[in-house]
């Protein structure tokens, strides 16, 4: 790609009247250069079984090429028409809560054939009928795709079969594994399977979580095969990514997809990315996406294929804000940034879920903006494309850890909200991720099958409760080598079938991390009481919470114990020299500005710390290499205030050309950034 | 009616023992003068099917006729038989939650034909038995009515029947009204249709339960037509309407009757009220409720079928309130008081609802306090009775704008539930109702498809967030001709089908108001800034609240601007006159008390300002002219202090017969009033 | 029993390898004297139908025989195998909301034909291999068990069966009895008997739970007339009894299980008691289990079956806690106590349910202070065992009135839920029962049929909302010959029915109370005014909680009137003199501290006040006589501070055999206790 992907997705069905010209031409006044279409839209495409209307896919096709617009396809597969599930009601996915009814999307059974002949059906027919455009850059494969907890009678028969192979057809084998004789749940004939929806054995259910994973890989990997049969050579296929939604935008690592593997299957990582605004946005969630979908494809640039424009009800950017999320997208090394949508819509469910246009369809002081971010783009793409990054820092992620973490919860240890709720896996995540962020700390993601840590002087694994034996090999390889490890509590308690070590904990790495404990509480009142190189690193004796590991050091230094009257004996925190690296173990957490101090010290010590750490708390520091093999640093002011620092880089200043000496000082402006070349 | 309906509902059926002679006598001592009796008791009158027993009835229609009581018979539709649903489990209706087990009142499908085949049987037994009794005055027609969320496949086969006729079997326009494009809902073969219950568009959703308003319309039509094949010409009929419940008591418009159509079927509109008393009682949901059936049949006086006597627990009345409430029903227009019930029942469900009577069956303090009230009545009727208002505010309320904001609600845009929770249709109207309430301004309610309102000096409309172009061009006829409008943000967003304009907003009100908008967030800390001539009225920089319009002045002058760091250039609440008349517009909402300020100067300007207004805060004031054509005046104190205000006009205290002279002083003592006629 | 049973719940079956010696022995190491064994474990035991596999009862039997540990076993069908649902699916309990799915245990049909089949054949075999063993001291039968919400057809058929025994086939007399005339709930005729998991008469679903409780006794009765085919006449039977565990621990007397009624059916009473630990380790739930199980067999000593180790994730015990546990239990009366379990369980669902031992199966803190105390009941056993209680106070409990009270709850009156929560029976149980423990007052529980109170000096019944007249009149009794009782709010309000009493309140006991009333409220606000004999004890106005029933005295001594504006002319608290005794009733709720004032000026009146009393605060005092005769005195420390206190006894102290004198001044340090014996 020669230029930024800059636009919307465009639904010229959703319109209530023929605007295609004037929106188009609105487009490229706000130099936008690409539009998505036709996802979702199947029962526009094919109104009735086999009745093909693609009117306004070449509408928009037309419209594109006139404008000198790409386009990226989309296959609707993601919302089923009603007549399919009229004619097909086991369609519908069958959950852990009965069979729905039609209406929302994502509610089939993507394992169904009656949903696989008639998707197959349609993305024939509208790849075949767009592969050869002009304008169409690539394809997007479904959209949001997860397994939507399909549990149905056939799902479930070929996951016992699954598990026969897993186990080699050795019930006993499969027994032990998952601990099936507790609570009288053995089963000692494959044809007794029980309905793994009733199960209490989180063995058992991560195991039927990891297959369902599995479903989205083999789907999504069916739905490229077919696409590839038409698509040109210079034509990408994408997947739009999207994230652990609990509090209501992209929050954490997905439950329901592996995005590792999933990724392989497209040639673009493709990712949704929402988040807070106004006075809540800190630059964050873009951050964390970013990351991830970098990550998932081994550090090649991605591409947001939906973001806010103007978004739900409290996303309505403050002035500055939508460039400001525009750039903060690129700096995490995307190649282009769509919203999500270009028009608000009049009906149904997402009316105030808005577009860059508002529902009187007029330019609006956020479609200006828009404006802004797309002739500046048009003007300095070649300095901003292809960004290349060589972080020093991974966190290692889990889809297994997050899953079993939801069976034996943080602070119940039991599912949730069987005898209380508690915090989960992403949650641990966000605090590790955000403390880096907060120091300017750039990271990568590496999942649990990583066979290499080597590029990386500092590994953290949060919570990684669930891990085969290579995994702790790797990070045991990894610190004698001379890596710096940072675990935290919960870290190698279980094995890949979520059954817990019954040696030494944590399992293997006794000596890596020259500590061992065997027993663990909730906080009661305790305080950390920092020690060693963290006494001056550490104010106070901060609340320590969730839940505490009663650490007993054999040959670690202790970076602090715990104030408690009952548990003051024991470690904390504790930090070891092993081989030619370190391990540092957290036995509780904090809250997020300890970890940071905690973080801090220990990146002094692993002599991580340099400039952006120094203007941490003041601008937020992205980087990279650039296509033109020039080092790019943003300097992102989060902020309703100007704020001032020192130019850590001799450079020019992207989007004003000015020339910028290292020292000078560079005014940023309230949600306003620098970017700085060479 | 030439005396003041005063009672009780009276279930021989409960009581633990004869004891309807000491009952009757008891409540002649307490100045009673009706019960309502029948209504709920179906499996008492029908124990088993087509065997009819009436001893209750006649029972109590003898001691009623002894005792000089008139009665009011309900027939008992609303609580079907064991027996009915044991052979026809179908007549439960059908939610979206499924079927329904036996048990409560208000389960059952009132369109199923078993149901209405037993219904009619039993119906017109009772009326045959009863109509000719002398003491027999009219006839409830079930009771509280709904449509109890049916949504069996009959309702939706006829329901789909209903769409083909409103859009003239056109598929296409429907699919277009209601945008089921979007996420592939498109139905483009009748047969297609699928459940509703499933469906995520609210466009479809709406129309659903607007239909479904429609079933009680009919239902309560078909029992009309039965009963007058009966009743004689000096009987009326009535229905027992109640309110919207959300809070636990009658707190705003009904989301599942269209009150307005409904009152077509019958002579006089009945009414359930319960609101909250002791240290609670304010008033409120008295006049509110008595406000609204009033309205509903053109200011007729109405009769209060239902309210509480003892309640449930916390509605115990302090000394003076069953009075003081009893008085508020008849200063809203109410031309009788009826408790909910006798006495308190011995077993089931409602045991700690109590009645005027407690379970020991003995005279209690608020037994004798009703005593009161009845002897008062009984001496000052003439006085009290037949009163009409002639009020100059009017609020416009929808139906159609209460359901609309369910599916997209003014905090989320979302269905509440989804992405979080949000104030409601009623939150608003009840924060304009209760704002005019305490000012001392009367309200008349209008609903949509009026036609003219020449007869108001004001006219509010919180929230119409959905009404038919008419209504839009009523409202505009209005200002013209010389009303002052008053609306509330999120007024003509949508079509009658919950389309959203897609033109400038207000839709089709902009050069009326002399403003437009296109953008809208939550308030993320903003507040108000006063201007022109609200700067004096309201102090300070008070909240801003639920959501922000950010207004656009086009001509109109600004009375308030939002004090935000963002939003700062836009107004919070514009006027503008048009034509003769004014049209206000409050683009977010407030604390009660400044709604109450805002009001208070668009009030002066209207000049509608007048001693009620001048004795807001000190004592409640409502008015009318009674059967005498004399100016009736209640001075309400709702409070635990005696109050002194000058008397307003040169009159006569009813209740104590004293001459009153303008500027008197007058003391109305904790929860007491004080009536002045003339 | 010669010696203090302690030890573990001990599955062989969830090992992950074989440890069996290392396990024995270092119970042995440990003290332990006991394990049991079985329980829960069919699927292992018969893991196809027919197929039988002792080998883990017979590992465990012989390790047991090897290091002298006797052996409970328990029979195993509180768990059901997949393979018995996987043939007979209806075997689940089908229960308001449906059948569930197969998983957790305690979900089966207790009298279902293909359970009970099953059952029987697994249970014989069992014992049949068992009985004969030397180690084999007794047998558990099934484990906690309760009715699990059972209400398939065949379930309720046979309720209606009970229903037209109970009221000799006349179903006017049961309408009658339930009030099913209300909202048309009549059944005259038995065929058309409605589901009754959808009934809203309170009288009719308490009825159904009544006759659901009676299923348990007939269940467990079923499994000891089986085992004592085999067992031999030194084995004893016993079942795990538990409390209802609403706030997540053992809180308050059983719902599901008529204590009384099932405990008949056993020679020993087990129990399981588990409870808040660490900084809310306070005592009461061990000594409110303990009291309750050593009532229910007539004061016998009882086996704590199951108590937490390091349990739950907030449970991992203080330093000294364990050991202060253990001995809790032995001074309420308990012969023994055994952990769950030995081991934590390395799968499932209770994994972070620990035993003594963590995950890493290696010695910790808890399970080295088991030792201690395991060491120290070998050495102390004959002066701890076989205590025996003659308390002067008892409580009176009642499922009845726990069930009525969720149908009619204290705040709301309705069923809990519908128009808000409400606090339950068990609230008011624990708050009376707390008080008297924290006076330092044993109390013995009984239930309602009681023939004889005479043992007692005072008795309190705290909210018996319902009661037959047989009940009232052994009250009334016990007052006129002398007694002292004590009745809180909402005392003798309905009948065995649940069917509200239609006469004067407090039904039948007015004239032992000399007072009465008819209404009752929420607090609103309300204080209590003490007066009299209580104007000295109590501090201040304090809060009036919960509900106000306004009392109106007929001779009675007022102990408290509200303060509040508009009910001070009522009594809240009163006092009266009848025949030789007194009653005492309590018309509202109050925090914790001031009830515990007004129950000690009572013991004061009574003459119960004594030098426990005068501890209280600082210590608390449990006692008893020990097998060998002798008075047994315990001082237990639930705080974290020493205490010192002069001794109350001239004794010897029995764990470090020191000499005491009365007046001593004895220093308990934190979690810690002291031990006098004569």
């Amino acid at each position: 790609m020669d230029k930024i992907f800059y636009g919307t997705a465009y639904y010229d069905e959703y319109l209530p009247y023929d605007r295609i010209a004037t929106d188009t031409t609105m487009m490229t006044e706000a130099g936008h250069t690409v539009i998505r279409i036709a996802e979702s839209t199947w029962s526009t495409l094919e109104p009735q079984p086999g009745v093909l209307d693609f009117s306004h896919v070449d509408r928009a096709l037309d419209a594109a090429s006139r404008a000198g617009l790409d386009v990226i396809v989309g296959t609707p597969t993601y919302a089923v028409p009603a007549w399919l599930v009229a004619s097909y009601p086991e369609v519908l996915a069958e959950t852990s809560t009965g069979r729905g009814r039609y209406g929302a999307r994502q509610i089939m059974d993507i394992t169904h054939p009656a949903f696989r002949l008639h998707a197959e059906r349609i993305i024939r027919a509208l790849v075949d009928h767009t592969a050869q455009h002009p304008s169409v850059v690539g394809f997007q494969l479904d959209n949001e795709t997860k397994f939507y907890d399909t549990a149905s009678p056939a799902v479930q028969r070929s996951f016992v079969k699954h598990l026969r192979t897993l186990f080699d057809d050795d019930l006993g084998a499969l027994n032990e594994a998952y601990g099936l004789d507790y609570w009288s749940n053995r089963v000692d004939a494959w044809e007794d399977f029980p309905d793994v929806r009733g199960t209490v054995n989180g063995s058992l259910g991560a195991a039927f979580d990891r297959y369902r994973r599995g479903l989205v890989d083999e789907y999504l990997g069916w739905q490229a095969q077919i696409v590839r049969e038409y698509a040109r050579d210079d034509q990408f296929l994408t997947q739009n990514f999207d994230f652990d939604w609990s509090p209501g935008w992209s929050y954490g690592l997905q439950p329901a997809v592996d995005h590792f593997s999933a990724a392989r299957t497209v040639d673009v990582a493709g990712v949704d990315i929402y988040h807070p605004t106004q006075s809540r946005l800190t630059g964050k969630e873009i951050a964390f996406g970013g990351d991830m979908t970098r990550s998932i494809k081994d550090g090649a640039s991605y591409l947001v294929l939906e973001t806010q424009a103007q978004g739900q009800m409290g996303w309505l950017p403050y002035p500055g804000q939508l460039r400001l999320q525009a750039y903060s997208h690129l700096a995490s090394g995307a190649f282009g940034v769509m919203y999500w949508h270009w028009h608000s819509i009049h009906n149904s469910f997402e009316t105030y879920w808005k577009g860059l246009l508002s529902h009187d369809l007029e330019p609006n002081p956020t479609y200006e903006e828009s404006g802004v971010v797309g002739r500046e783009w048009a003007e300095h793409g070649q300095s901003l494309l292809h960004l290349r990054k060589t972080n020093r820092v991974a966190i290692m992620v889990s889809n297994e850890a997050l899953t079993a973490l939801r069976w034996f919860t943080l602070e119940t240890g039991f599912i949730d909200g069987v005898f209380g709720s508690s915090i989960g896996y992403n949650d641990v995540l966000r605090w590790v991720y955000d403390a880096l962020f907060d120091l300017n700390v750039e990271v990568d993601f590496v999942p649990p099958h990583v066979e290499d840590l080597s590029q990386y002087a500092m590994v953290v694994t949060p919570v990684l409760y669930t891990a085969p034996e290579s995994t702790l090999a790797t990070l045991r390889t990894y610190v004698e080598q001379g890596g710096h490890l940072v675990s935290t509590f919960r870290t190698a308690v279980a094995d890949e079938h979520v059954k817990v070590w019954h040696d030494r904990a944590p399992h293997g790495l006794t000596d890596v991390f020259g500590m061992t404990y065997n027993q663990f509480t909730t906080p009661d009142g305790a305080r950390l009481a920092p020690a060693g190189r963290l006494a001056d690193a550490v104010d106070g004796t901060p609340e320590a919470r969730t839940l505490l590991e009663l650490l007993r050091p054999e040959g670690a230094e202790v970076l602090a114990t715990y104030d408690h009257p009952a548990w003051g004996e024991y470690a904390a925190i504790t930090r070891h020299r092993f081989g030619a690296g370190t391990a540092t173990y957290l036995g509780t957490m904090t809250e997020p500005e300890v970890l940071r101090d905690v973080l801090g010290a220990l990146l002094r010590d692993a002599d991580l710390w340099s400039w952006p750490q120094d203007l941490a708390g003041r601008v937020t520091v992205r980087r990279g290499t650039n296509g033109r093999g020039r080092e790019l640093t943003y300097l992102l002011n989060y902020s309703a205030s100007t704020v001032e620092v020192p130019s850590p880089v001799t450079a020019t200043s992207v989007l004003d050309g000015a020339r910028v000496t290292e020292g000078d000082v560079l005014a940023v402006g309230p949600w306003d950034l620098v970017v700085l070349e060479g």
